[in-house]
């Protein structure tokens, strides 16, 4: 394999912790450290031969890494570390605000061009897989719709909101796709959909000694923006339940190109993802991408970088003759 | 738009009338003609404007196309006419001799690079978008096994191979991915799968007059290679049946990686695809990937390429900044 490629983590969450064990699985990766604005004391890594050094502590092993994922929050955490870090060292990031992509990728653009080095950004499965798959998919099929559901998988943002809910212990969100959208999207219809009419909420809340199941339903179930206008369910459990079913992070969706070609011949591409666990296969993912950043660098391609711009083959372990002989 | 993309078609069977079709669906593209070996006065194309040459003409055409879609059988034509025509023009093809890949892609490669011209092999669904499926599967998961199921389709090689059958008048095969065994690789288990397990073939055939359906049936299903091994169902049809139900070439299949990250969570990443016409499809796929070429002519990649060397964004007629914008 030669030189393994030097990853640093920036950030210990639960993407760090998938990236601490993403590395362990990839061969030609050696993993240097964790770095976190913490006390690094006070952080308990998952593998024994795990080093965590303090945020400050990068500029020491600028000529040590190779490549550092940020694992960062997109709302607070990346909009800063990631123009500053790309500044010093290659980096890949989950960035997953789609609202504010162009103008957070205008900022580390900046600062990877200025210092030479390759920055990829919001990669991980939405933004990242799906995406590659939506561009794929109307560009195959000019000729048709494209539709993302998401789920069966736990919402963080819902979870957060039924939280601020007075009454409410603890609790979270599953969005849930259409069965029955599915199939119509399936069928070749090409339905209009509404993201409401694509996906269900289900909700399970732990009140507050006392609280009113009644009127904490109510509130959620109307609450604007979050719930009013999907068909939400709430079912109340037990703190001991809360801790015990509903502690993994999975989700997934799908995405799907619906379109035709000559002749009105329908064609119907789909991808879809399964996931036990959320941030550890984003995590994949981003250890995945940061293999090709380090290509990317050493062949001189500076800049922001997007999933969009990076060959399939350089995200493989493999040469490029390996890949021809054993799986085109 | 700016000037758009010239494309050239070379033989005009099922793949060439599918990339007539589909470069008018893409704006950024013309059609500068089909070229023959047949005389091409006698070949009647699907679209008024669609003008038909020799295919010598093509040495009178080099400056006036961007990119040739080579649309021969993989079997005897393109061996002879990616090298020779990548020696003058860049090239996209489906070559699908999976095992011959290596060869073929050095032969091109050679051709490509003394010409200076972008030479794509291979693309299609498989090899093509399947073949990126599997990499990026093993490649995220490497943890893992990948599933390659094909079908619902028709297979031109088994339909062959009936119609040679002794008192077979005409026939078509179609492959079926086996739901009980995508059922299991669905649910995580990882079970070991042979080609045989995965599929099963029905075979629609017409008898010529007088034969023993008996004799036939037993002559296909125990044929060497072809159905022998698998579990194949044999009906008798009607020739206006054939006509009538069995004209259409449907295919597709799907892709699967199933894998595990760290503590033994369950990650799956699927891929499917359901095409109302096989050829049509590819012929999409080849279009797309014309663009891809043109771009990475123009960029001064010169030599053989595959999928694996293509960044998704340059099969998009927009631009990285608005691919960024609206589909990230
Ligand atoms: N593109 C995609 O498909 C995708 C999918 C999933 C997630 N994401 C993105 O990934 C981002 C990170 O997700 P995450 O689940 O890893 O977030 P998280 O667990 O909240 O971690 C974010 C940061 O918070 C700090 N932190 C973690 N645990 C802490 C604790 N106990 N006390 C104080 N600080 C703590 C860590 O930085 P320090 O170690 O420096 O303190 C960590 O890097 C999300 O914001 C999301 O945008 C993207
Ligand atoms: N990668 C993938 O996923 C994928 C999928 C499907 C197919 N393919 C590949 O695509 C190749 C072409 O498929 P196809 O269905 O287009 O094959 P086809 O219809 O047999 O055409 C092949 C060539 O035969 C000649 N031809 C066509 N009709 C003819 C006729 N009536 N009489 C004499 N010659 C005729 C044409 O060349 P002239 O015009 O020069 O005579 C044409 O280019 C296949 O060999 C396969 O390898 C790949």
């Amino acid at each position: 394999m030669g030189t393994p490629i030097r990853i640093g983590i920036v950030g210990y969450g639960n993407l760090g912790r998938g990236v601490e064990a993403a590395v362990s699985h990839n061969a030609d990766m050696a993993l240097m450290g964790v770095f976190t604005r913490r006390n690094p004391a006070e952080l308990n890594p998952a593998r024994a031969d795990t080093t965590v050094f303090a945020y400050d502590a990068l500029t020491e092993h600028h000529d040590s890494i190779d490549v550092l994922v940020l694992c960062g929050g997109s709302k607070e955490d990346l909009p800063q570390q990631g123009p500053e870090l790309a500044a010093r060292f290659n980096i890949v990031d989950s960035f997953d605000t789609h609202a504010r992509i162009p103008e957070y990728f205008a900022a580390v653009d900046g600062a990877a061009h200025e210092a030479s080095t390759t920055a990829l950004i919001s990669t991980g499965w939405d933004p990242g897989l799906f995406s590659i798959n939506r561009v794929m998919g109307e560009s195959l099929l000019p000729e048709g719709d494209t539709y993302t559901f998401w789920g069966r998988g736990l919402s963080q943002g819902h979870s957060d909101a039924i939280r601020r809910v007075p009454g409410v212990a603890g609790g979270v969100q599953y969005t849930i796709p259409s069965d029955e959208a599915i199939d119509s999207v399936r069928s070749g219809l090409r339905p209009p959909l509404t993201t409401q009419q694509k996906h269900t909420r289900e909700c399970y809340v732990v009140l507050q000694d006392g609280a009113d199941a009644d009127a904490v339903r109510a509130a959620i179930v109307t609450m604007p923006h979050y719930f009013a206008d999907y068909n939400t369910t709430v079912s109340f459990i037990s703190d001991d339940e809360l801790r015990r079913d509903h502690a993994d992070m999975p989700h997934g969706g799908t995405v799907i190109r619906s379109g035709s070609t000559s002749h009105g011949k329908r064609q119907t591409i789909e991808f879809g993802l399964q996931l036990g666990s959320n941030p550890e296969f984003t995590a994949s993912v981003l250890v995945a991408y940061a293999r090709a950043v380090h290509r990317m660098g050493a062949q001189g391609q500076y800049g922001a970088k997007t999933v969009f711009d990076v060959p399939p083959g350089l995200l493989s372990p493999r040469s490029a003759a390996q890949l021809r002989a054993e799986l085109l």
